[in-house]
């Protein structure tokens, strides 16, 4: 696999088997497969890009993803409040597109993610997603989270659900004492019913505003997303 | 170490070797010793705490720290934008208290993170927090990184430094190609000369503005932290 | 009235009969009363104070007011989006400390603004804020808004109370076609209730988070009120 | 003039000499001139509309504007941090299309609002603006303010110009004592310039974020106006 980055700064993932074809003009694949990454190469136009090699985080990046998919920012959040990483034991629900999942396997790697989706269409796209980016420490169940949690001694259960709240008994039973249950919801008021089921957890539920400047004129852009989800963490303190 | 969380959710970071003092009342380190994590001790006045195993993100949270240290959503989007994960090559300057290194370190586990400081008496207080937090794979360099950096094939380079722009050459050198120079900056005009510098990177400048629920009157909360810093994310792309 | 302004742009506020003791020390009554406007006057250790005369912005600043009143951003907010002006006909409740009965004075003068308010305390010390920014168009009416508005043909109700929904179909009688019904609530889920009453309305709802930069090392402050209150805007289009 | 809102809220602001063409069929002019306020009318395909009377705001709502015209937020901060009301005396430079002059004009009220502009064809805009809005109390000035401001005693100088700075010395002699200088500059660069120029003045720079909530769903809206301008609230304290 390839990156290529064109002068706009568009990103291209491409796989190095055929001919490239971008808004600046036609790659050759024997051009692409000749060239050495940090170095540019010439489009049949003469429009320069970058060459790099993709790391997970391209793959996330250019992950086929649904409207609602949940954000960069998010996941960041997500892994740095619940203190995860190589090794912590995690389950995700919904998959949807597999965007959080793949973000978590790559931070828990070599532990594997379990992911919990019912519908096999998200769980086609979502497979699609996880074999470009060729990673293998997911395993996606097709099982109702609402219905119970097989996994014992979590770190981490993700919910990215429209009733969260259905999962606090189990995840009660399904984490370790000090693990995270984190749920993100568009709607405040998903939010607080979550709040209100909450039992044996400390919360906290925070929203992030992420805002893009433009350092040519020393401004942040007019454009911003004012909203993604909001983000409630719960720790298991009592069990 | 033990984790204790009172009533009003204040935590007590402890090492179980004397009794234990807070603002309800005293826990001799016998009832400690004796109760497992998950369940409740009461203090002498018989106010309830809860007990916990601190991870990582505790000894984080408790972290001696200056008044300008980089906080938990700064760190969560640095490893979220620069996408690392374990195994991932991070030099970090500087150390200051040594928040983020920690941070760091926990993620690219069993990497090691190398941490440059110039300033002793800074280095003693991050000594002093690795060694808190059991963190043995970071590495302080008694060095000035504005003149030079001895790593190579770096997947990452964090900035918090009054003169970022003076470690741009340096870091296009020791990065590999793809990786990632961020620099935090407070003053936006610092972003702008950092910004100003780069050269053979491709970079976006943002700010996360962070906003606490209070969930029982479902309303933010009035206090909030405004600013800490812009993040400066700058990927090579030429070399 | 004089106002005094300190080299740290502290204000005082002061009627000009006495010597004035301040934290940079005394200024005397007949030092005060010698010097213009513009000009700056020396305290008797030598500080410098600027000596302004006060405007309704400064008494409405310095009024007496409890820890929720409302701020001056949404102040602005209800008169800028409501589009009132000299001449127009508005009704406040409840008055509260009467800061927003002021700004509103300040703006629709020579028309009167009519404030409601039950508690008399509240209502004393609205007048004695009233009082000294020498404003005389308002009329605090001791009735409670849940059981009627006398008013009729009215450009703007404003309302600052735990229950707005009780006031709806009120609203509908007192407001012209065309006019607005604003609730101010730190709640959503006040916001919420609110929403659902309105009848014959077309709504907004909106929040507004200002920031302050300190201009020296450009960057915002770190200090930020992160929330007063959620605005809703119910314009009555139908009758 | 007539307001018609359609039932997604759409409005449209109409004469009432012709036909009204909309998204939602035709509305005879007969039926227009025939309802009264308050009550709906069907257009020819049987969709509601609802007949309003329009305000000066629908007028500044509805106003020809360029992409970088002020928005409704910062013309309410303005009026709400300078203090101004009925009978203030205000200039404003540039015009460009005359938001900002046309949300003076309605506060100020009788007294009449001078905005500088030096290119006839934005003059040209702006004139069709107020002509439209019926409001008379605005004179445009086709002189550049950087050579300096006629008027003297104002209370309020606004600016949306590329130089704030070039007008601090005038704004000095035009301002009375404790009038105030505001500048609306994208750009945080040019308000540090405009800061730094400032001599005699006490200020205050800001910015607004205002978020519309969707309160069907309980949530803010994902697109939000991340940025409109910097505002620079100087005070004439010293002349």
């Amino acid at each position: 696999m390839y990156l290529l980055i064109d002068e706009k700064g568009r990103e291209y993932l491409v796989k190095g088997v055929s001919d490239v074809h971008t808004n600046y003009g036609v790659i050759t694949v024997e051009k692409l497969r000749k060239e050495n990454v940090g170095k540019t190469i010439e489009s049949h136009t003469g429009r320069r890009f970058f060459l790099l090699k993709p790391e997970i985080l391209d793959f996330i990046k250019k992950a086929k993803r649904g409207p609602q998919a949940i954000t960069l920012k998010d996941c960041a959040l997500i892994v740095g409040y619940a203190g995860i990483h190589s090794g912590s034991k995690v389950v995700d629900a919904g998959t949807g597109s597999g965007i959080l999942a793949m973000f978590l396997a790559n931070i828990v790697n070599p532990e594997k993610v379990v992911t919990y989706e019912i519908r096999e269409d998200f769980a086609g796209i979502a497979r699609e997603n996880f074999k470009k980016a060729n990673l293998k420490n997911i395993k996606i169940k097709s099982k109702n989270i609402y219905d119970g949690i097989d996994e014992r001694n979590l770190d981490l259960i993700t919910l990215d659900l429209p009733e969260p709240w259905m999962v606090v008994e189990h995840a009660n039973k399904a984490l370790k004492v000090g693990g995270f249950l984190v749920s993100y919801s568009p709607s405040i008021e998903q939010s607080k019913k979550f709040y209100n089921a909450l039992n044996g957890f400390r919360s906290e539920t925070v929203e992030c505003l992420l805002r893009n400047w433009d350092m040519g004129v020393v401004r942040p852009y007019s454009r911003m997303l004012g909203h993604t989800g909001f983000l409630t963490f719960a720790r298991l303190i009592e069990k």
